[in-house]
């Protein structure tokens, strides 16, 4: 009878004529235009899977960080206006104690009186500290921590993957991917984010090659002859509200275009893998495609072979209307079948995993319900900060971060200019300067790490300031350098900031 | 007897004051002025171990190769001279054709009528014709093969190593290190130059790890429970002809600090392997000095745990001296005895693979004496043009190229200085420019890996020019850019050249 209530429902929802290769629930090409979720499913409540509880504390915790931020301006404003009167430092002091939490640097506040005070550089340095106290609370109170990294890497062992490897776009729009969007635990989850989800193979293939390793000497996560595979995905993005122009600009907007280069970058190193070691070394791949209006995922299918079906997908929206109605048994069962009905030739373990990832994306659909209406009202971009380097794993909240990951400026060029400017946008046509953070994590247990990643960390605000003069030369480009010792799993060290040399013990 | 004998010899040669813990033959501290080599052993004839026919060919190749660089110049030379004549093409190509083996392009000789010829130009294009030409030999008739690779990986095995890894300094005196200078194979040793052999630890790190699982799979180059290590070698070097002034220029011509950064830097990546692998992971080590005038080369002596000594090492010199005058056999003994002594913590493995290299360097010693009366004339800066990036395997000749190992010249930059610098006393000093060959090798089984490949090489050169602008807009700096499948194991595959679009086509 559920069987029959599934089908039924699928139909209505999606229609024969959607799948004309004949498999249930898999929709076909580009997504027919379909009203924003919000209007389809109106606010009225709760889908049976979704984690209630689990949606308010995110919720909370990004409200929290966003406004944490999103109080600098006002506060300045404020302090602006005041700079000429007569007791102007107590008053700033104690309208930042009380909006920001925190005391503005006395340095920059002592020579208003003379001068006009320098708002970007107090912007830059409000936005940094305000940064590093973010950074503090995430590794000492662990805001976002599930407790549940051992049982997300037990589940995905049993589903016949060791690692999961995820790149998503560098699109600040994708950064709470990972927590938020597909509700995994951030630790056990490797995330390499660049334009376009254009991942480097080399890098993967590096990384390949020392978790097989680890299996082989250590067994861990688990032994080499145990049949699991290092699972390599790729998220793409679209704009179901402004798909012609919020979509991911790395590949103009195009949905299709993006999806298929994930593809290719997939079976590009996938055939690294094969070509490099033999003894049947390889990967498994999944594509996954995600609205940044909704944060409703779509998982594309996948043959007995591993290959990715590039035209037919599971989409997370279909299942969160067609299941609401449904017991949280029925719903259960309802995802599984429409799983295995969508995508007949993926194996147990890959259809599992994608019914854990979609049923955890109806908590994060429930989400965007809830709070923001259906659809987020900042389609665009509105990152606060741009993050260079390698490291970031506390940066878990979407449009807080544009991240750059990159070890040299000659070689992420390309993706800096992007970042630079969306920042030129969203900062630099106000008067503010771009605030960027530039980030090398470092394993603390290599003799010399420490002391390279300090250097990286100098070289490319080097580089930065060299590739932007202009930007630089007037103020509107700031830099913040900071390390954080993977090892030792403490806080960001603060190593420069261009704000002023003097700054960077009272930053400390 | 023999052992008597030996004593003997040795007491002559260091005396027990040069080794004050004891160690016979190992030589304390920087050692004491000592007479050039070609003084002290005067050319008048071979070592019983050094193989003559060997020397021929290796100084016949040597030669040959240098003598087509060499005629560059001269050529050019003529054909300036008779650029206003009436049958100037003619007459020039007629010159070059019997100089140097090639015709000069016709689209820069066409012109001279009109203007001057471009002989910036005309050298860079002859320089980078001669380089292809000169790696086509390489790749397609093997000059240097010694067709025993197999045998000296079997070798490497019973010493207890299954790779060796070399690190010399990019110093161009010192190109020749492997195939020369330690007689070894050029194809189953990593080479990777660095300047003052300050080796990238996490590049090696890399390559240990994509060892051991080799090892692991694929049991190559043998199975992971054989008892072998990874051997990460250090070359520094110094002048006994000039030591204030032609030694390490990246130590500042200090032969101890030069030596003991070597020490430091093995240290570092023997404790990185150690701290990120459980279960035993280590490497071992060998500091090896180089005369860069005599081509002599001394071991440092290692304790039972496999310690570098940075006071103790065996000499080459002091070798050849004392066994100059022995029979084959009492030579091996002798050498062996010798390192036995000098060494007595070394294990047994090393102590034959420090007998077989210091036995090879005899060679070299001899061949040196022989064809350039004991050191060489050309004690300085000789290179005929810069390599930047990755690959040059086919580079195993003294003073031919500086080598910039690098990945971006954001990162290699000070390398290149150094490089740029010698290269304006050696050309622009002289009107000529300085032609650097860009240089990505590929594994053509990796998909997309030949248009990474070419994509580098392009940002590369381009950076170049960025960094270098003043001689750029001179036409004092010229660019080759080639690639390389080392999968396909053929000739290069040029790409660009800075002399003209319309000359690739030529060069090809």
């Amino acid at each position: 009878m559920l069987q029959a209530r599934r089908h039924l429902i699928r139909a209505a929802r999606t229609g024969a004529a959607e799948a004309p290769l004949g498999r249930p629930g898999a929709r076909a090409g580009r997504s027919p235009v379909v009203a924003p979720l919000a209007a389809r499913s109106v606010a009225r409540g709760m889908h049976p899977l979704a984690r209630g509880d689990e949606n308010a504390q995110l919720y909370a915790y990004d409200h929290g960080v966003k406004s944490a931020f999103d109080a600098i301006v006002p506060v300045l404003k404020q302090v602006s206006a005041l700079q000429h009167e007569a007791d102007f430092e107590l008053q700033a002091q104690t309208i930042a104690r009380r909006e920001l939490g925190f005391e503005l640097p006395v340095s920059l506040l002592a020579d208003a009186w003379v001068e006009q005070l320098d708002m970007r550089r107090l912007f830059a340095w409000c936005v940094f500290e305000t940064y590093r106290r973010f950074c503090d609370e995430v590794f000492t109170t662990d805001p976002l921590g599930t407790g549940g990294d051992s049982e997300f890497q037990a589940f995905l062992q049993t589903c016949g993957f060791h690692t999961l490897d995820i790149s998503p776009c560098a699109d600040g729009r994708m950064a709470h991917v990972i927590r938020y969007v597909l509700r995994l635990p951030y630790r056990p989850v490797r995330r390499r984010s660049y334009a376009g989800g254009l991942f480097d193979i080399a890098d993967s293939l590096d990384k390949w090659v020392e978790t097989e390793l680890f299996r082989f000497r250590e067994g861990r996560p688990n032994t080499a002859d145990e049949p699991t595979r290092y699972l390599k995905a790729v998220v793409y993005h679209y704009s179901s509200v402004d798909p012609a122009h919020e979509g991911c600009a790395a590949h103009g907007s195009d949905t299709a275009r993006a999806a298929r280069a994930g593809v290719e970058r997939l079976l590009e190193f996938q055939q690294a893998v094969q070509n490099t070691h033999c003894c049947g070394a390889s990967i498994d791949q999944l594509l996954i495609g995600m609205d940044t209006d909704t944060d409703a995922i779509r998982i594309h299918t996948t043959d007995s072979a591993g290959g990715i079906d590039l035209d037919h997908y599971i989409d997370a929206r279909d299942i969160y209307d067609c299941t609401r109605a449904l017991s949280v048994i029925e719903a259960q069962e309802w995802i599984t079948g429409h799983v295995q009905a969508a995508s007949p030739g993926t194996s147990e373990g890959m259809s599992r995993f994608m019914v854990h990832l979609l049923t955890n994306n109806l908590s994060q659909i429930d989400y965007v319900l809830r709070y923001h209406g259906g659809h987020y009202s900042d389609t665009g971009h509105a990152e606060r900060f741009i993050g260079v380097g390698i490291g970031f794993e506390e940066v878990q909240l979407r449009n807080l971060t544009y991240f750059a990951y990159l070890h040299t400026v000659e070689e992420g060029g390309q993706d800096l200019d992007v970042g630079i400017g969306i920042f030129k946008r969203l900062n630099v046509a106000h008067g503010l300067p771009v605030p960027v953070v530039v980030r090398y994590d470092y394993h603390g247990h290599v003799p010399g790490a420490r002391e390279r990643a300090t250097g990286r960390c100098r070289r490319v605000a080097g580089a930065l300031n060299e590739r932007y003069p202009d930007l630089s030369a007037q103020g509107l480009l700031h830099t913040l350098l900071v390390i954080r010792d993977v090892n030792a799993a403490g806080r960001i060290e603060v190593l420069d900031c261009s704000v002023g040399a003097h700054l960077t013990q009272e930053i400390h």
